[in-house]
């Protein structure tokens, strides 16, 4: 926990907050604070800034909070998803919103299986706190947007453009296609669109249908990954190529002035 | 599983295998095998190919084995690695074969706690056969090296450069540093060694130990990762960054030709 997220209910008017839960014993027992010490926090979808710890008294602790920092931006890459086992989803949700993430949007297709629709992984009580540990190891405090699809073909057609901002659309493969950092330096756009599938990868129709929505194959070689460790290395993949791209466009500027 | 690995011992003079565990059931109930089946194998350490399945009979599955396609070579990424927490260790394993790992050096360091070095999942008992689901994941043979390391100094300043052969070295830190693909793409070597941190990061001596020994600060950005995300992250912008590299020199050596 890098950071301790408050939610704006939580926040008094007087600028306190008093926690009990999770983050009353982290800030106790792992970074052992007495009243008067400095801790960072943040606004979930708001500021950052700091807080002193007021009162710690029974199992409750006070903080008085300083959100002077402007919220940060929110991630540059959104996911499409097959829905993966009930047991990994649990442990890429927090994985996801740590390496930075806008929108998830979890889709059905060909081989995901039926019964992964009626995990309680999907209510929003179960992933919220999991996106908020996301975001607590990142310092962040955007939360990313869930969304879930029964349908494939009507998110891929109708509801895509209307929810992602322009992006470069890359859809990952093993074997063939380009590589990321290629596709993502040359194009137009500073924002991702990341397609994952499922274990057994997508079957033709699901790939014709993405690729004909602009999504362009790439490739992380020829090793087959577990669904969780692909979408953790494609996520990183996705960043560092964005990142490489603004900085190269940060010197070409500077070489033109 | 994307390959049934076989170890040397189960291998008869005759060319057969008698599979009676996990991987029987595999075969069994997920493949849906019949006798006459052909499925893809791999010796452990060793070439790989295929088999046909010869007979089913109680619990165990005989498979004929032609192993006519040579061992893959080992990967070329090392990773020195902060000793993690046993639960994060176990998952690890199989991950970072997956990605491709030659060998795993696992470390002290100030910031690990000592009682992760009595965990069961140091033993060989333990971890073997998660190394084997990750060569099985990612369709390879070669097992990776692991070792145990409680002097992070005598690894660091006596084994490292005799066990490891000359690689572009660079070290993970939030924030500021070069990005592994530049690095990389620059560097004279065509192999990389990795060293990840504990949770709380490499204390100065730590750092400075490194940095004398030619690792390279690099930079993932602002976000702080939980370690089995940043080392699946960190691995995964290894090998594509060699990739890159060699791609590159390809085209270079095709232009100049």
């Amino acid at each position: 926990m890098n950071l301790i997220l408050i939610e704006p209910e939580e926040l008094g008017h007087d600028n306190t907050a008093r926690l009990t839960d999770g983050r009353a014993a982290h800030l106790r027992d792992v970074l052992k604070v007495v009243p008067g010490d400095e801790v960072r926090i943040g606004l979930v979808d708001g500021n950052r800034g700091t807080a002193v710890v007021h009162d710690m008294a029974h199992d409750a602790v006070v903080l008085t909070c300083r959100l002077t920092e402007p919220a940060p931006p929110r991630p540059s890459v959104d996911l499409l998803l097959a829905l993966p086992r009930p047991k990994v989803l649990r442990r890429l949700f927090a994985q996801c919103t740590a390496l930075g993430v806008n929108r998830i949007m979890l889709t059905n297709a060909a081989r995901v299986e039926r019964h992964y629709f009626d995990t309680h992984v999907l209510t929003r009580d179960c992933y919220r706190p999991l996106l908020i540990e996301g975001l607590q190891q990142a310092r962040d405090t955007r939360l990313p947007i869930v969304s879930v699809h029964r349908q494939f073909r009507v998110l891929v057609e109708d509801l895509l453009d209307e929810w992602t901002a322009p992006a470069t659309r890359v859809v990952a493969q093993p074997g063939h296609g380009e590589r990321m950092h290629t596709l993502i330096q040359d194009a137009g756009h500073s924002r991702v669109l990341l397609a994952v599938g499922p274990e057994g990868g997508w079957n033709d129709f699901e790939r014709s249908l993405l690729e004909s929505r602009g999504f362009a194959p790439i490739s992380m070689g020829t090793r087959a990954l577990r669904s969780d460790t692909a979408c953790v290395a494609l996520l990183a993949l996705a960043h560092d190529a964005l990142e490489s791209r603004t900085q190269r466009m940060h010197t070409t500027a500077l070489h033109a002035s």
